[in-house]
Protein backbone atom coordinates (compact mmCIF):
# COMPACT_ATOMS: atom_id res chain seq x y z
CA UNK A 1 0.00 0.00 0.00
CA UNK A 2 0.85 3.48 -0.58
CA UNK A 3 2.14 5.63 2.08
CA UNK A 4 0.18 8.43 3.28
CA UNK A 5 0.94 11.60 2.11
CA UNK A 6 0.46 15.54 3.04
CA UNK A 7 1.23 16.21 -0.63
CA UNK A 8 -2.22 17.38 -2.43
CA UNK A 9 -0.78 16.74 -6.06
CA UNK A 10 -0.15 13.33 -4.92
CA UNK A 11 -3.49 12.82 -3.12
CA UNK A 12 -5.55 13.91 -5.96
CA UNK A 13 -3.38 12.05 -8.39
CA UNK A 14 -3.95 8.87 -6.28
CA UNK A 15 -7.47 9.09 -6.43
CA UNK A 16 -7.43 8.76 -10.60
CA UNK A 17 -5.46 5.18 -9.72
CA UNK A 18 -7.84 2.00 -10.82
CA UNK A 19 -10.02 5.40 -13.18
CA UNK A 20 -10.42 4.80 -16.56
CA UNK A 21 -8.03 6.38 -18.88
CA UNK A 22 -10.25 8.63 -20.66
CA UNK A 23 -10.89 10.56 -17.27
CA UNK A 24 -6.98 12.41 -17.70
CA UNK A 25 -8.00 15.94 -18.04
CA UNK A 26 -5.02 16.10 -20.41
CA UNK A 27 -4.82 14.63 -24.03
CA UNK A 28 -1.00 12.65 -23.82
CA UNK A 29 -2.01 10.22 -21.14
CA UNK A 30 -5.76 10.30 -22.47
CA UNK A 31 -5.12 9.51 -25.83
CA UNK A 32 -2.35 7.31 -24.93
CA UNK A 33 -4.76 4.93 -22.55
CA UNK A 34 -2.33 5.26 -19.86
CA UNK A 35 -3.80 3.77 -16.37
CA UNK A 36 -2.04 5.21 -13.81
CA UNK A 37 -1.29 2.32 -11.03
CA UNK A 38 1.17 4.01 -8.64
CA UNK A 39 2.43 7.48 -7.41
CA UNK A 40 4.72 8.91 -4.87
CA UNK A 41 6.10 12.52 -4.53
CA UNK A 42 8.95 12.44 -7.36
CA UNK A 43 7.92 8.81 -8.64
CA UNK A 44 4.97 7.22 -10.69
CA UNK A 45 4.12 3.98 -12.64
CA UNK A 46 1.37 3.73 -15.30
CA UNK A 47 0.55 0.49 -17.61
CA UNK A 48 -0.37 1.18 -21.27
CA UNK A 49 -0.94 -1.74 -24.18
CA UNK A 50 0.13 -1.36 -27.23
CA UNK A 51 -2.00 0.02 -29.91
CA UNK A 52 -2.40 -0.77 -33.70
CA UNK A 53 -1.66 3.59 -34.03
CA UNK A 54 1.59 3.29 -32.24
CA UNK A 55 3.18 0.77 -34.89
CA UNK A 56 6.19 1.95 -37.45
CA UNK A 57 6.20 -0.07 -40.76
CA UNK A 58 8.23 -2.87 -39.29
CA UNK A 59 5.07 -3.27 -37.39
CA UNK A 60 6.36 -2.72 -34.14
CA UNK A 61 6.12 -0.26 -31.30
CA UNK A 62 7.21 3.38 -33.24
CA UNK A 63 10.07 5.16 -30.64
CA UNK A 64 8.56 8.52 -30.71
CA UNK A 65 5.83 6.48 -28.92
CA UNK A 66 8.08 5.09 -26.64
CA UNK A 67 9.41 8.27 -25.45
CA UNK A 68 6.37 10.28 -25.58
CA UNK A 69 5.22 8.04 -22.61
CA UNK A 70 8.65 8.27 -20.70
CA UNK A 71 8.63 11.77 -21.17
CA UNK A 72 4.76 12.37 -19.97
CA UNK A 73 6.02 10.23 -17.44
CA UNK A 74 9.01 12.37 -16.32
CA UNK A 75 6.72 15.67 -16.04
CA UNK A 76 4.42 13.79 -14.08
CA UNK A 77 7.26 12.87 -11.77
CA UNK A 78 8.23 16.82 -11.69
CA UNK A 79 5.06 17.64 -11.26
CA UNK A 80 4.51 15.94 -8.17
CA UNK A 81 6.95 17.70 -6.30
CA UNK A 82 4.13 20.11 -5.88
CA UNK A 83 6.56 23.30 -6.45
CA UNK A 84 4.67 26.83 -6.93
CA UNK A 85 6.77 26.43 -10.02
CA UNK A 86 6.44 24.70 -13.35
CA UNK A 87 9.40 22.52 -15.46
CA UNK A 88 10.43 22.61 -18.82
CA UNK A 89 12.06 19.92 -20.20
CA UNK A 90 15.59 20.86 -21.39
CA UNK A 91 16.66 17.55 -22.79
CA UNK A 92 15.74 13.82 -23.20
CA UNK A 93 17.94 10.84 -23.81
CA UNK A 94 16.36 7.55 -24.78
CA UNK A 95 18.07 3.86 -25.45
CA UNK A 96 16.14 1.32 -27.46
CA UNK A 97 16.46 -2.09 -25.46
CA UNK A 98 14.17 -4.41 -27.12
CA UNK A 99 11.07 -4.08 -29.02
CA UNK A 100 7.18 -4.33 -28.41
CA UNK A 101 4.04 -5.53 -30.76
CA UNK A 102 0.60 -4.67 -31.01
CA UNK A 103 -1.01 -5.55 -28.20
CA UNK A 104 1.57 -6.22 -25.62
CA UNK A 105 1.43 -4.89 -22.02
CA UNK A 106 3.94 -2.15 -21.18
CA UNK A 107 5.00 -0.66 -17.45
CA UNK A 108 6.08 3.05 -17.75
CA UNK A 109 8.13 3.97 -14.44
CA UNK A 110 9.34 7.78 -13.85
CA UNK A 111 11.50 8.68 -10.78
CA UNK A 112 13.10 12.02 -9.82
CA UNK A 113 16.16 10.84 -9.27
CA UNK A 114 17.97 14.36 -8.47
CA UNK A 115 16.38 17.59 -6.87
CA UNK A 116 17.91 20.53 -6.99
CA UNK A 117 16.95 24.62 -6.04
CA UNK A 118 16.59 24.91 -10.44
CA UNK A 119 17.68 21.68 -11.58
CA UNK A 120 15.71 18.30 -11.20
CA UNK A 121 16.97 15.22 -13.29
CA UNK A 122 14.32 12.36 -14.17
CA UNK A 123 14.61 9.08 -15.45
CA UNK A 124 12.35 7.01 -17.02
CA UNK A 125 11.79 3.05 -18.60
CA UNK A 126 9.46 1.02 -20.23
CA UNK A 127 9.13 -3.10 -18.77
CA UNK A 128 7.14 -5.05 -20.63
CA UNK A 129 4.82 -7.32 -18.97
CA UNK A 130 7.33 -10.31 -19.47
CA UNK A 131 10.30 -8.32 -17.82
CA UNK A 132 12.43 -7.32 -20.21
CA UNK A 133 13.09 -3.73 -20.19
CA UNK A 134 12.07 -1.72 -23.44
CA UNK A 135 13.73 1.71 -23.14
CA UNK A 136 14.80 4.15 -20.75
CA UNK A 137 15.29 7.78 -20.86
CA UNK A 138 16.52 10.74 -18.86
CA UNK A 139 15.68 14.36 -18.98
CA UNK A 140 16.93 17.54 -17.59
CA UNK A 141 14.28 19.88 -16.50
CA UNK A 142 14.36 23.79 -15.59
CA UNK A 143 12.10 25.44 -13.06
CA UNK A 144 10.49 28.04 -14.34
CA UNK A 145 8.60 30.82 -12.91
CA UNK A 146 5.74 32.58 -15.28
CA UNK A 147 6.05 36.10 -15.18
CA UNK B 1 13.45 21.44 -57.83
CA UNK B 2 14.33 18.17 -56.98
CA UNK B 3 17.44 16.04 -58.99
CA UNK B 4 16.21 13.49 -60.69
CA UNK B 5 17.01 9.84 -59.36
CA UNK B 6 17.42 6.42 -59.84
CA UNK B 7 16.17 5.63 -56.10
CA UNK B 8 13.27 4.03 -56.32
CA UNK B 9 12.18 4.33 -53.02
CA UNK B 10 12.32 8.27 -53.70
CA UNK B 11 11.08 8.13 -56.92
CA UNK B 12 8.27 6.55 -54.80
CA UNK B 13 8.24 8.70 -51.96
CA UNK B 14 8.29 11.99 -54.34
CA UNK B 15 4.76 10.63 -55.33
CA UNK B 16 3.43 11.57 -52.07
CA UNK B 17 4.60 15.04 -52.30
CA UNK B 18 1.53 17.12 -52.46
CA UNK B 19 -0.62 14.69 -51.65
CA UNK B 20 -3.32 14.57 -48.59
CA UNK B 21 -1.56 13.15 -45.47
CA UNK B 22 -4.07 10.42 -45.11
CA UNK B 23 -2.59 8.73 -47.84
CA UNK B 24 0.48 7.72 -45.99
CA UNK B 25 0.58 3.51 -45.81
CA UNK B 26 1.07 3.97 -41.86
CA UNK B 27 -0.15 4.94 -38.74
CA UNK B 28 2.23 7.62 -37.32
CA UNK B 29 3.00 10.20 -40.04
CA UNK B 30 -0.83 9.70 -41.34
CA UNK B 31 -2.13 10.52 -37.61
CA UNK B 32 0.19 13.60 -37.02
CA UNK B 33 -1.18 14.80 -40.59
CA UNK B 34 2.58 15.19 -42.15
CA UNK B 35 2.60 16.75 -45.54
CA UNK B 36 5.70 15.23 -47.27
CA UNK B 37 7.37 18.58 -48.95
CA UNK B 38 11.19 17.30 -49.99
CA UNK B 39 12.77 14.11 -50.00
CA UNK B 40 16.19 13.07 -51.86
CA UNK B 41 18.36 9.98 -50.91
CA UNK B 42 18.98 10.15 -47.44
CA UNK B 43 17.13 13.73 -47.10
CA UNK B 44 13.61 14.76 -46.14
CA UNK B 45 11.40 17.37 -45.07
CA UNK B 46 8.11 17.47 -44.26
CA UNK B 47 5.27 19.75 -42.77
CA UNK B 48 2.88 19.50 -40.21
CA UNK B 49 0.19 21.60 -38.00
CA UNK B 50 -0.03 22.21 -33.91
CA UNK B 51 -3.09 20.17 -33.17
CA UNK B 52 -4.91 20.47 -29.78
CA UNK B 53 -4.42 16.64 -28.90
CA UNK B 54 -0.29 17.07 -28.93
CA UNK B 55 -0.88 20.13 -26.13
CA UNK B 56 0.72 19.07 -22.30
CA UNK B 57 -0.88 20.66 -19.52
CA UNK B 58 0.95 24.31 -20.12
CA UNK B 59 -0.71 24.35 -23.38
CA UNK B 60 2.39 23.84 -25.16
CA UNK B 61 3.21 21.20 -27.66
CA UNK B 62 4.33 18.08 -25.69
CA UNK B 63 8.01 16.82 -26.05
CA UNK B 64 7.29 13.56 -27.02
CA UNK B 65 5.32 14.63 -30.21
CA UNK B 66 8.34 16.97 -31.18
CA UNK B 67 10.17 13.24 -30.73
CA UNK B 68 7.64 11.77 -32.48
CA UNK B 69 7.95 13.59 -35.61
CA UNK B 70 12.00 13.63 -35.48
CA UNK B 71 11.96 10.20 -34.84
CA UNK B 72 10.13 9.37 -37.41
CA UNK B 73 11.81 11.79 -39.85
CA UNK B 74 15.20 9.90 -39.32
CA UNK B 75 13.64 6.11 -39.93
CA UNK B 76 12.40 7.67 -43.49
CA UNK B 77 15.89 9.36 -44.35
CA UNK B 78 17.17 5.72 -43.43
CA UNK B 79 14.51 3.70 -45.66
CA UNK B 80 15.64 6.53 -48.51
CA UNK B 81 18.95 5.12 -48.16
CA UNK B 82 17.25 2.19 -50.74
CA UNK B 83 19.28 -0.70 -49.15
CA UNK B 84 18.30 -4.48 -49.56
CA UNK B 85 18.04 -4.40 -45.44
CA UNK B 86 16.08 -2.34 -42.54
CA UNK B 87 17.62 -0.20 -39.60
CA UNK B 88 16.73 -0.47 -36.24
CA UNK B 89 17.09 2.60 -34.12
CA UNK B 90 19.38 1.84 -31.07
CA UNK B 91 19.31 5.46 -29.12
CA UNK B 92 18.09 9.04 -29.58
CA UNK B 93 19.16 12.54 -27.80
CA UNK B 94 16.59 15.48 -28.33
CA UNK B 95 16.84 18.99 -26.76
CA UNK B 96 13.76 21.28 -26.72
CA UNK B 97 15.25 24.94 -27.79
CA UNK B 98 11.25 26.81 -28.19
CA UNK B 99 7.80 25.89 -27.74
CA UNK B 100 5.08 25.74 -30.14
CA UNK B 101 1.43 26.18 -29.41
CA UNK B 102 -1.71 24.88 -30.91
CA UNK B 103 -1.87 25.87 -34.88
CA UNK B 104 1.67 26.41 -35.30
CA UNK B 105 3.28 25.58 -38.30
CA UNK B 106 6.28 23.31 -37.97
CA UNK B 107 8.86 22.39 -40.56
CA UNK B 108 10.55 18.78 -39.73
CA UNK B 109 13.49 18.24 -41.46
CA UNK B 110 15.63 14.86 -41.83
CA UNK B 111 19.20 14.10 -42.79
CA UNK B 112 21.34 10.74 -42.60
CA UNK B 113 24.90 12.71 -41.78
CA UNK B 114 26.47 9.50 -41.80
CA UNK B 115 26.49 6.31 -43.81
CA UNK B 116 28.38 3.41 -42.56
CA UNK B 117 28.29 -0.27 -43.49
CA UNK B 118 26.75 -0.93 -40.22
CA UNK B 119 25.65 2.18 -38.47
CA UNK B 120 23.96 5.16 -39.46
CA UNK B 121 24.11 8.51 -37.76
CA UNK B 122 21.02 10.70 -38.38
CA UNK B 123 20.15 14.12 -37.41
CA UNK B 124 16.72 16.10 -37.49
CA UNK B 125 15.33 19.41 -36.35
CA UNK B 126 12.26 21.37 -35.99
CA UNK B 127 11.75 25.06 -37.18
CA UNK B 128 9.08 26.96 -36.21
CA UNK B 129 7.57 29.06 -39.30
CA UNK B 130 8.75 31.80 -38.14
CA UNK B 131 12.37 30.60 -38.37
CA UNK B 132 13.06 29.61 -34.87
CA UNK B 133 14.24 26.61 -34.29
CA UNK B 134 12.28 24.60 -31.75
CA UNK B 135 14.14 21.48 -31.43
CA UNK B 136 16.62 18.87 -32.63
CA UNK B 137 17.57 14.99 -32.55
CA UNK B 138 20.20 12.55 -32.86
CA UNK B 139 19.98 8.80 -33.73
CA UNK B 140 22.20 5.86 -34.29
CA UNK B 141 20.54 2.82 -36.32
CA UNK B 142 21.90 0.07 -37.06
CA UNK B 143 21.40 -2.34 -39.86
CA UNK B 144 19.68 -5.57 -39.74
CA UNK B 145 19.11 -8.54 -41.50
CA UNK B 146 16.46 -10.22 -41.15
CA UNK B 147 16.71 -13.97 -40.52
CA UNK C 1 34.33 -11.20 -1.12
CA UNK C 2 34.04 -11.53 -5.02
CA UNK C 3 32.27 -14.70 -6.78
CA UNK C 4 34.93 -17.42 -7.90
CA UNK C 5 35.41 -17.25 -11.75
CA UNK C 6 35.93 -19.35 -15.16
CA UNK C 7 36.43 -16.07 -17.30
CA UNK C 8 40.28 -15.50 -17.92
CA UNK C 9 39.82 -11.56 -18.14
CA UNK C 10 38.15 -11.23 -15.29
CA UNK C 11 40.77 -13.20 -12.96
CA UNK C 12 43.81 -11.01 -14.66
CA UNK C 13 42.25 -7.99 -14.13
CA UNK C 14 41.18 -9.45 -10.37
CA UNK C 15 45.18 -9.43 -9.63
CA UNK C 16 46.03 -5.53 -10.14
CA UNK C 17 43.48 -4.77 -7.21
CA UNK C 18 45.38 -3.35 -4.41
CA UNK C 19 48.20 -2.74 -7.15
CA UNK C 20 49.75 0.49 -7.76
CA UNK C 21 47.77 2.44 -10.94
CA UNK C 22 51.07 2.73 -12.76
CA UNK C 23 51.04 -1.18 -13.44
CA UNK C 24 47.79 -0.44 -15.78
CA UNK C 25 49.17 -1.47 -19.01
CA UNK C 26 47.14 1.37 -20.90
CA UNK C 27 47.68 5.52 -20.38
CA UNK C 28 44.20 6.24 -19.57
CA UNK C 29 43.73 4.08 -16.28
CA UNK C 30 47.34 4.60 -15.53
CA UNK C 31 47.85 8.64 -15.97
CA UNK C 32 44.06 9.06 -14.04
CA UNK C 33 45.52 6.75 -11.31
CA UNK C 34 42.84 4.59 -11.85
CA UNK C 35 42.88 1.87 -8.39
CA UNK C 36 40.39 -0.81 -9.42
CA UNK C 37 38.35 -2.01 -6.65
CA UNK C 38 36.35 -4.60 -7.90
CA UNK C 39 35.32 -6.61 -11.08
CA UNK C 40 33.02 -9.16 -11.64
CA UNK C 41 31.96 -9.96 -15.57
CA UNK C 42 30.02 -7.35 -16.91
CA UNK C 43 30.88 -4.62 -13.76
CA UNK C 44 33.57 -3.11 -12.29
CA UNK C 45 34.31 -0.53 -9.73
CA UNK C 46 37.25 1.96 -9.02
CA UNK C 47 38.41 4.46 -7.28
CA UNK C 48 40.81 7.80 -7.90
CA UNK C 49 41.14 11.22 -5.99
CA UNK C 50 40.61 14.03 -8.13
CA UNK C 51 43.91 15.66 -9.22
CA UNK C 52 44.84 19.39 -9.51
CA UNK C 53 45.24 18.46 -13.53
CA UNK C 54 41.63 18.07 -13.76
CA UNK C 55 40.43 21.29 -12.75
CA UNK C 56 38.33 23.67 -14.91
CA UNK C 57 38.87 27.28 -14.38
CA UNK C 58 36.25 27.46 -11.77
CA UNK C 59 38.37 25.37 -9.94
CA UNK C 60 36.27 22.16 -10.02
CA UNK C 61 36.55 18.78 -11.97
CA UNK C 62 36.16 19.50 -15.51
CA UNK C 63 33.48 17.28 -16.89
CA UNK C 64 35.39 15.84 -19.35
CA UNK C 65 37.62 14.29 -16.73
CA UNK C 66 34.73 12.71 -15.47
CA UNK C 67 33.42 11.25 -18.84
CA UNK C 68 36.80 9.75 -19.30
CA UNK C 69 36.57 8.29 -16.27
CA UNK C 70 33.01 6.71 -17.12
CA UNK C 71 33.95 5.75 -20.63
CA UNK C 72 36.98 3.88 -19.67
CA UNK C 73 34.55 1.69 -17.03
CA UNK C 74 32.03 1.14 -19.51
CA UNK C 75 34.94 0.02 -22.37
CA UNK C 76 36.79 -2.05 -19.03
CA UNK C 77 33.33 -3.72 -18.64
CA UNK C 78 32.97 -4.90 -22.31
CA UNK C 79 36.42 -6.37 -22.21
CA UNK C 80 35.42 -8.38 -19.52
CA UNK C 81 32.79 -9.92 -20.88
CA UNK C 82 35.41 -11.82 -22.39
CA UNK C 83 34.11 -12.07 -26.45
CA UNK C 84 36.68 -13.12 -29.10
CA UNK C 85 35.85 -9.26 -30.64
CA UNK C 86 36.07 -6.30 -29.70
CA UNK C 87 33.64 -3.17 -28.81
CA UNK C 88 33.49 0.21 -30.68
CA UNK C 89 31.92 3.05 -28.36
CA UNK C 90 28.70 4.44 -30.83
CA UNK C 91 27.65 6.77 -28.15
CA UNK C 92 27.73 8.60 -24.94
CA UNK C 93 25.41 10.40 -22.79
CA UNK C 94 26.56 12.06 -19.50
CA UNK C 95 24.45 14.13 -17.00
CA UNK C 96 26.69 16.54 -14.40
CA UNK C 97 24.90 16.06 -11.13
CA UNK C 98 27.59 17.48 -8.59
CA UNK C 99 30.62 18.98 -8.34
CA UNK C 100 34.18 17.73 -7.44
CA UNK C 101 37.08 19.60 -6.27
CA UNK C 102 41.09 18.65 -5.79
CA UNK C 103 41.41 16.05 -3.38
CA UNK C 104 37.93 14.40 -3.29
CA UNK C 105 37.89 10.56 -3.74
CA UNK C 106 35.61 9.41 -6.15
CA UNK C 107 33.99 5.95 -7.13
CA UNK C 108 33.38 5.27 -10.20
CA UNK C 109 30.99 2.25 -11.62
CA UNK C 110 30.59 0.43 -14.63
CA UNK C 111 28.23 -2.20 -15.69
CA UNK C 112 27.23 -3.54 -19.18
CA UNK C 113 22.98 -3.62 -18.77
CA UNK C 114 22.13 -5.10 -21.29
CA UNK C 115 24.04 -7.49 -23.49
CA UNK C 116 23.25 -8.49 -27.36
CA UNK C 117 24.74 -10.31 -30.02
CA UNK C 118 26.21 -7.01 -31.86
CA UNK C 119 25.14 -4.76 -29.44
CA UNK C 120 25.50 -3.98 -25.69
CA UNK C 121 24.30 -1.18 -23.88
CA UNK C 122 26.62 0.53 -20.79
CA UNK C 123 25.97 2.35 -17.80
CA UNK C 124 28.02 4.15 -15.61
CA UNK C 125 28.30 6.52 -12.45
CA UNK C 126 30.48 8.48 -10.51
CA UNK C 127 29.68 8.76 -6.54
CA UNK C 128 31.73 11.10 -4.53
CA UNK C 129 32.86 9.71 -1.56
CA UNK C 130 30.46 11.26 1.08
CA UNK C 131 27.83 9.55 -0.85
CA UNK C 132 26.58 11.88 -3.55
CA UNK C 133 26.05 10.76 -7.04
CA UNK C 134 28.84 12.90 -9.54
CA UNK C 135 27.56 11.87 -12.49
CA UNK C 136 26.62 9.45 -15.24
CA UNK C 137 26.77 7.98 -18.23
CA UNK C 138 25.36 5.50 -20.86
CA UNK C 139 26.69 4.59 -23.47
CA UNK C 140 25.88 2.07 -26.67
CA UNK C 141 28.83 -0.28 -28.04
CA UNK C 142 28.72 -2.51 -31.06
CA UNK C 143 30.41 -5.72 -31.44
CA UNK C 144 33.65 -5.58 -34.22
CA UNK C 145 35.03 -8.26 -35.53
CA UNK C 146 38.70 -7.17 -37.16
CA UNK C 147 39.42 -8.40 -40.59
CA UNK D 1 40.16 37.60 -40.92
CA UNK D 2 38.53 38.02 -37.45
CA UNK D 3 35.61 40.62 -37.46
CA UNK D 4 36.79 43.47 -35.17
CA UNK D 5 35.20 42.89 -31.60
CA UNK D 6 34.60 45.43 -28.33
CA UNK D 7 33.87 41.83 -26.21
CA UNK D 8 37.22 42.03 -24.16
CA UNK D 9 37.21 38.69 -23.11
CA UNK D 10 37.09 37.53 -27.14
CA UNK D 11 39.86 40.01 -27.57
CA UNK D 12 42.02 38.30 -24.69
CA UNK D 13 41.67 35.23 -26.17
CA UNK D 14 42.37 36.12 -29.46
CA UNK D 15 46.08 37.03 -27.81
CA UNK D 16 46.84 33.71 -27.64
CA UNK D 17 46.04 32.53 -31.67
CA UNK D 18 49.57 31.05 -32.31
CA UNK D 19 51.05 31.02 -29.37
CA UNK D 20 52.87 27.81 -27.44
CA UNK D 21 49.51 25.82 -25.53
CA UNK D 22 51.64 25.91 -22.20
CA UNK D 23 50.42 29.12 -22.37
CA UNK D 24 47.01 28.60 -21.11
CA UNK D 25 46.65 29.48 -17.92
CA UNK D 26 44.17 26.30 -17.19
CA UNK D 27 45.55 23.10 -16.98
CA UNK D 28 42.63 20.66 -19.41
CA UNK D 29 43.73 22.86 -22.79
CA UNK D 30 47.68 23.32 -21.39
CA UNK D 31 47.96 19.19 -21.45
CA UNK D 32 46.08 18.41 -24.39
CA UNK D 33 48.49 21.15 -25.89
CA UNK D 34 45.34 22.64 -27.40
CA UNK D 35 46.50 25.33 -30.27
CA UNK D 36 44.11 28.27 -30.67
CA UNK D 37 43.13 29.06 -33.89
CA UNK D 38 40.03 30.97 -34.24
CA UNK D 39 37.55 32.81 -31.59
CA UNK D 40 34.63 34.86 -32.34
CA UNK D 41 31.96 35.38 -29.58
CA UNK D 42 30.55 32.17 -29.19
CA UNK D 43 32.47 30.24 -31.34
CA UNK D 44 35.93 28.71 -31.31
CA UNK D 45 38.52 26.45 -32.92
CA UNK D 46 41.15 24.60 -31.96
CA UNK D 47 44.08 22.38 -33.49
CA UNK D 48 45.66 19.10 -31.38
CA UNK D 49 47.60 16.69 -31.99
CA UNK D 50 46.94 12.80 -31.13
CA UNK D 51 49.01 12.07 -28.50
CA UNK D 52 50.22 8.67 -27.26
CA UNK D 53 48.98 8.92 -24.04
CA UNK D 54 45.46 9.56 -25.70
CA UNK D 55 45.27 6.14 -26.97
CA UNK D 56 42.96 3.16 -26.01
CA UNK D 57 44.32 -0.62 -26.16
CA UNK D 58 42.68 -0.72 -29.07
CA UNK D 59 45.60 2.11 -30.43
CA UNK D 60 43.09 4.21 -31.30
CA UNK D 61 42.02 7.74 -29.86
CA UNK D 62 40.21 7.19 -26.22
CA UNK D 63 36.36 8.79 -26.32
CA UNK D 64 36.90 10.21 -23.17
CA UNK D 65 39.62 12.64 -24.94
CA UNK D 66 37.03 13.38 -27.59
CA UNK D 67 34.92 14.70 -24.70
CA UNK D 68 37.29 16.38 -22.94
CA UNK D 69 38.19 18.65 -25.64
CA UNK D 70 34.81 19.16 -27.17
CA UNK D 71 33.46 19.75 -23.20
CA UNK D 72 36.28 21.68 -23.13
CA UNK D 73 35.35 24.17 -26.15
CA UNK D 74 31.63 24.46 -25.36
CA UNK D 75 32.95 26.01 -22.11
CA UNK D 76 35.28 28.53 -23.61
CA UNK D 77 32.45 29.28 -26.13
CA UNK D 78 30.16 30.04 -23.25
CA UNK D 79 33.34 32.04 -21.91
CA UNK D 80 32.92 34.33 -25.10
CA UNK D 81 29.81 35.42 -24.18
CA UNK D 82 31.16 37.95 -22.25
CA UNK D 83 28.43 37.27 -19.07
CA UNK D 84 28.71 38.70 -15.85
CA UNK D 85 27.90 34.61 -14.86
CA UNK D 86 29.35 31.64 -15.20
CA UNK D 87 27.58 28.64 -16.84
CA UNK D 88 27.07 25.02 -15.57
CA UNK D 89 27.57 22.19 -17.26
CA UNK D 90 24.00 20.07 -17.38
CA UNK D 91 24.59 17.46 -19.50
CA UNK D 92 26.84 16.32 -22.69
CA UNK D 93 25.83 13.99 -25.51
CA UNK D 94 28.79 12.84 -28.09
CA UNK D 95 28.41 10.88 -31.10
CA UNK D 96 31.48 8.57 -32.16
CA UNK D 97 31.81 8.64 -35.78
CA UNK D 98 35.49 7.74 -36.87
CA UNK D 99 38.56 6.91 -34.64
CA UNK D 100 42.29 8.69 -34.87
CA UNK D 101 45.50 7.74 -34.53
CA UNK D 102 48.88 9.09 -32.94
CA UNK D 103 49.46 11.72 -34.65
CA UNK D 104 46.84 12.15 -36.38
CA UNK D 105 45.95 16.01 -36.86
CA UNK D 106 42.57 17.43 -35.70
CA UNK D 107 40.69 20.66 -35.14
CA UNK D 108 38.34 20.94 -32.53
CA UNK D 109 34.82 23.35 -33.28
CA UNK D 110 32.42 25.04 -30.86
CA UNK D 111 29.71 26.80 -30.95
CA UNK D 112 26.96 28.18 -29.18
CA UNK D 113 23.88 27.70 -31.16
CA UNK D 114 21.06 29.40 -29.13
CA UNK D 115 21.62 31.82 -26.15
CA UNK D 116 18.89 32.12 -23.69
CA UNK D 117 18.61 34.13 -20.54
CA UNK D 118 18.99 31.42 -17.99
CA UNK D 119 20.01 28.39 -20.63
CA UNK D 120 22.64 27.85 -23.62
CA UNK D 121 22.65 25.16 -25.93
CA UNK D 122 26.29 24.52 -27.38
CA UNK D 123 27.45 22.37 -29.84
CA UNK D 124 30.86 20.92 -30.89
CA UNK D 125 33.01 18.40 -33.22
CA UNK D 126 35.99 17.53 -34.14
CA UNK D 127 36.96 17.04 -38.01
CA UNK D 128 40.05 14.76 -38.75
CA UNK D 129 42.55 16.93 -41.13
CA UNK D 130 41.70 14.38 -43.93
CA UNK D 131 38.20 16.42 -43.55
CA UNK D 132 36.55 13.17 -42.33
CA UNK D 133 34.00 14.02 -38.74
CA UNK D 134 35.75 12.17 -36.09
CA UNK D 135 33.27 13.28 -33.11
CA UNK D 136 30.40 15.06 -32.43
CA UNK D 137 28.71 16.39 -29.12
CA UNK D 138 26.08 18.85 -27.93
CA UNK D 139 25.33 20.44 -24.15
CA UNK D 140 23.21 22.19 -22.39
CA UNK D 141 24.55 25.03 -19.86
CA UNK D 142 23.26 26.92 -17.13
CA UNK D 143 23.34 30.36 -15.79
CA UNK D 144 24.79 30.46 -12.25
CA UNK D 145 25.23 33.44 -10.13
CA UNK D 146 28.04 32.67 -7.73
CA UNK D 147 26.16 33.45 -4.43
Amino acid sequence: MAEETTNERVTLLRRMIGTDPRYWPYPIPRNLGAHLLEVEEGRAKIKVTVQADWLNPLKIMHGGIMVTLMDEMMGLCGYTLNQPHGYATINLTADYLASAKEGDILYVYGEIEKKGRQLIHAVSYIEHENGRKVAKATSNLLAFHPK
